[in-house]
C-alpha cells in the first residue's frame, strides 16, 4: 500500500494541514496524519516513521512552527523525501520556521514550501507530482488540474479586464 | 530513458551546481545539465523543460540567484517534481533567492533546499529519494550512503572526543 | 495606439491595483487590465505581452505577491520599460515580492515601487511620467498635479499648525 | 537636446556607477553625469535638476548608499522618470539603501533596481528603454542587444551542457 | 525666542508625533509645529527649516514613515541638532523608517529614536535634555520628571510583587 | 531559602510573565516577582539583584521588550544564571528585545528563550531544571510533567488522526 | 561524578566549540565532548544524551549552525539543562541558526546564546554557573574571574583615556 | 568646564571610535574617551557617568557593539543627552546593536547614529551641534565646515563629470 504521510507537530497547525489531507482526498491518494512532535514525542515520531516506511509511505510532510525540527527529525530517520511546510504564527511571522525547515545541512534534504496555507496546499501538490512519476493515473489528473486552475484564473480575469 | 535535468540560470552558478552533477554521477544517475535562464532566454527554458519531459526527465533541479525565478519558470511548464536551489552571490546574501524560490503560490510547488552549497548537494539527494521510489537498487544505496555519512561522523569525533 | 498596460497575478489584488487603473482614467492615459499569472497561465502572459506590444503598449505595469515573478517574466518578454509593484499579503509582509520584483538581474531591469498600495498609485505616476516625455498635455497634468497635492499638504498643515 | 542625467552622491559610487555611462555610451546614448549629494549639496542637485529637465534630460539616474535620499530628493523636483540604484557598502549590506529607495510615499515614484552593479547596469537599461519609446533606432539596437545576450548564454551553456 | 521645531511629513502622522508636542506643554517648552514632505513639499520645508532657524529654532524633530528622508532633507540645510522619528504604518513595520533616517553618511547626523510611539515622547524627552543644557529650570524638571518615573514603577510594582 | 527571582521591565509585561510565576506555583517552587527596570530604576534594579542573591536567589527571570537591557544589567551584577524573555510589543515584534537580550558579550551569558509567552512559559522550566540538578522531588516532578505531555499530545492527535 | 557535555553537530564547529572546553579545563570543571548530529546520527545523539544523564551529565551544551535542530533534539531527550550555540557559517550569517535554537515551543527551553564564538565562550560560563549553585569553591571563582575581567577592562582603558 | 564624553563598552571599538576624538581636536573641543562596560565593569561606568556630569559633561557618546547596552545604561543615569554608536563586529552585521540602542523606551532616549564609521563621526558632530548652541564660535566652525564639504564633493565632481 503506497501513501503520502502527514505529520504536524501540533494541534495549533491543524486548520491550515488539513488543506493537504482534503486535496489528497479530492485527488484519491491514500493519506495517514498524525500529530507528533520532534520535541514533545521524539520517540513516537521516529517510531511512526519507521512503521510508516515499512507500511508503505512513500512521501513525508511534515508541518511546524517556531524552531521547526519535525522534517529535519523526519529527514534523519528515513531516505523517503520529506517535504516541509513552515507555519507562522510566532512573533517573527514564520520566517523561523522558514530557516529551521529549509536550511538543512548536506546529505539531509527536506523540500520546503511556502509558510502557511499556500505551503500546505503545495505539500499535497508536490507529493502528488512524485506519487505521479509512477502512477498514469494522477499523472493525468494532474495536469487537468493545472489547466482547470489556467480556466479559472482566466475566468476572474474576464469578470475585470479591460481591452482595447 | 528516466534522467535528473539540472537547469541553472547562469555560467557564475556551475561551480556550486556541478556538485549535484557529480554526485549523481556518483550514484550512476542520469542526469542533463544545461545552463538557460528565466530572463534571458525564456523560449529556450520553455522549450527545453517540454523536450525533457517528453524524454523522460523524471525531476527537474532549478538553480538561480537574486531574483531567482527559474525554479518558478520551470514549474509553470511541467507537472513534474521541480527542485529549488537559491543562490547566494548577491548583496542581500541569497534570501533574496531564498524568498523567491520558496514563496510560490498555491498549485505551483517548487522544494526548495538550502542557500548554496548544501541546497546544491542536497538536490541531488532529493532529487534521488524521489527516483529511489520506484528504483531498489537506488534506495539501497541512499541508505547505505546514509550509514557511511554517519561512519564517518563517528570517525570525525573520534579524533577529538572526550569521554569521562 | 498608445496604452498603458496592467497585468496582475491574482484577483485578490485587484481591489489594490485598480488604484492604478482609477488614475490612469483620471488624467485620460488609456490603458489595458488583466489577470494573468506567471505560473498559471505562462503562455496566456507571454503571448498577451507579445500582442499588447504590437498593439501599442508603451509600459507594463506587474503586481504580485510571494514570488513574486509576474513582472519579470514580462520583462523576459518585451524591452518595452517594465513596472513592478510588490504586493504584501503574505507571511512575510511583501518583503518577499519586494526582492523577488527589485534584484533581477544585469539587462533585465523592472523599475521597482513600494509595496502594496503605495506602489500601485505610483506605478500609475511612473507610467505617466514616462508617456508624458512625448505628450506635452500629460506633462502638463501631472506637473499640476504636483502643485495641487502641495497645496494640499499646506491645507493639511493649517488644520494643526502651530507657529510661534 | 535629448539625454539621460546620472547623479551619484559620493565619489565612491563612481566605480559601479560609471557602468551605466559606458553602456549608454555603447549604445551612443547621450548623457550627462555629475556627483551631488542630497545632504551635503542639497542646492547645487536641487538646481542641477531644474536646469538640466530645461536642457533635455528626459530621465534621471540616482545612485546612493545608507539612508539614500538622493533619488528620492530628486523626484521631489521633477516630474521626470527618476531611477534609482540603491549601493551597497554599510554595514547592513545595502538593505539600508534599497528601503530608502524603494519606499517613496504616493505621487512620487523611484524605479529602483538591484542593489550594486545589476542596478547600475539596469539603470542604463531602463533609461533607454524609455528614450526608445520615442527613438526607433535605439529600440532596434535594445532588440539586437537582448538577441545577443541569449546568444552568450547559449555559448556559455555549450561549454558545460550535458545532453542525453 | 528659542523654541523647538516639529515637522512631520503627513497629516497621518498627528496623531503620534502630537505626543511630543503636549510633552512640551506639559514642561513649558516653545514650540512650533507643522506638516511638510521632503517629497511633496521640498520647497517648503527647506525654506522653513531656514527662517525657523534664524528666528530661533534650537532643536528640529522630524517624523516620517517608509523612505523616511524628512529628517535628512532638514539636516541638510542647518547645523542645529535634528532629531528623527521613524514612524511604523508601511508594510515593513517601520523598519524601512528606521533605516532611512539612522544610516545617514558622514558629517550629517540625525538623533534617531525608536520606531512611533516611544520615538515621539523621546524626541520631545531628548529636544528637552538639549535645552535643558543652558536652562537650569528646566534640567530640574527633567531630573523630576526621571525620579518621578521611577516612583510611578515601583508603584506598578507594588501592585503585583511576591517577596519572599 | 531558596528561590527564582521574576523580574520584569514593566507592568504591561505582567500578562505574559505572570504565565511563568503561575507555573513555578505548581510545581511548589519559591519565587520572587517585582516589577523594575534596567533604565527608569537601575539602582533599584542594581540593589534587588544583589539583595535577592544574599536572601538566597538561584536563578533571575528577566523580562523586557525593545533594546531590552534588563537581562543583561541583572547579569552585570551577578554571576548567577540570568534567564531572559525577549517581549514582542513594539513595531519590530520582539527581534529587537531577541537581539538585545541574547548579544551578550563573552564572560555574561543570558540563557535566552523564545519571544513573547512561549518564553515566559520556558523561564519557569529552565529555572526548575536548574534547581532539580540539586532537587530530586522537583527532578521527579519534571519528568512526569514531560510525559504528561507527550500523553496530552498523542490524545490531541488521536482525535484527528488517520491510519491507514 | 557531576560533568558537562559538549555536544557539536560538525568537525567544523571544533575550533570554536573548543573554546568552551578550554575554558572548562581553566576552571577545573569535568566535561565530555563529542561530535554528534541531531540529522546525521539521531540514535547516537539520543543514546549519548540518555547514558550521559546517567553517568552524571549536569548540564548539555550544543553547537550547530544552519536549520540547527542538536539543541532542541537533546532537550527533547532530557530534563536536565541544555544551552544552545548558534554557529555561523551559513549564507544567512547565523540567523538562520538563532532562530533554529531559540525559538523552541512551551515546555522545551533551550537556554540561547550569541551567535558564535562569543556564544561558545558563554556556554561554558553559564554551565559553570549552574553547577555553581552546588559548588561554593567554583561560586568564588567564577566572582574572582569577574572581577579579572573587570580589572583587564581597566587597565585596557588605561591605555588610551584621556580625562580632564 | 564643559566638555564632551565618550565612552567605549571595549578596547576593540578604540580605533574606529577615536575617529569621533580626532574630530573634537580639530574643532577645538573638550573631551574625556574611556573605556567602560555596561556589563563588564557596571558600578565604574555608573560612577563615571555621575562625576563626568558634575565636572561638566554635556553630552555623552557611547558606542558598543553586539547587545549594546551601554548608552541605555548611561542614559539611565544622567538627564544629558546621550549618544548612541552603535558597531558592527557581530555575526548580524550590527543590526543587533542597532537595536538595542535605538529602541529605547519612552523617557530615556539615546540619540542613535549610523552603525560603525559613520556614526563615529557623527557622534562627534552631533555633540557639537548641541554645544554649538551656546558657543557662536563653534557653531561658526561647523558651518564652514559644512561648506567645505560641499566644496570637496564639488572638486570630486570636477574630475569625473560629465556636461553636455
Amino acid at each position: 500500500m503506497k501513501f503520502v504521510s502527514i505529520i504536524m507537530g501540533s494541534k495549533s497547525d491543524y486548520e491550515i494541514v488539513s488543506e493537504a489531507a482534503k486535496l489528497l482526498e479530492k485527488f484519491e491518494v491514500k493519506y495517514e496524519l498524525i500529530i507528533s512532535s520532534a520535541h514533545r514525542s521524539p520517540e513516537r515520531t521516529h517510531e511512526y516513521v519507521k512503521n510508516a516506511e515499512v507500511k508503505g509511505a512513500q512521501v513525508f510532510i511534515a508541518a511546524a512552527g517556531m524552531a521547526a525540527h519535525l522534517a529535519g527529525a523526519i529527514a534523519a530517520n528515513t531516505t523517503k523525501p520529506v517535504i516541509g511546510i513552515p507555519m507562522a504564527g510566532s512573533a517573527l511571522g514564520g520566517v523561523d520556521a522558514l530557516y529551521s525547515t529549509v536550511q538543512m545541512p548536506s546529505g539531509m534534504p527536506v523540500a520546503t514550501l511556502a509558510i502557511g496555507k499556500a505551503g500546505a496546499i503545495n505539500s499535497a501538490y508536490l507529493a502528488m507530482q512524485i506519487l505521479a512519476l509512477s502512477d498514469d493515473v494522477l499523472a493525468k489528473k494532474l495536469k487537468e488540474d493545472r489547466k482547470a486552475k489556467e480556466e479559472a484564473l482566466k475566468a476572474d480575469s474576464a469578470k475585470v479586464e479591460v481591452i482595447l
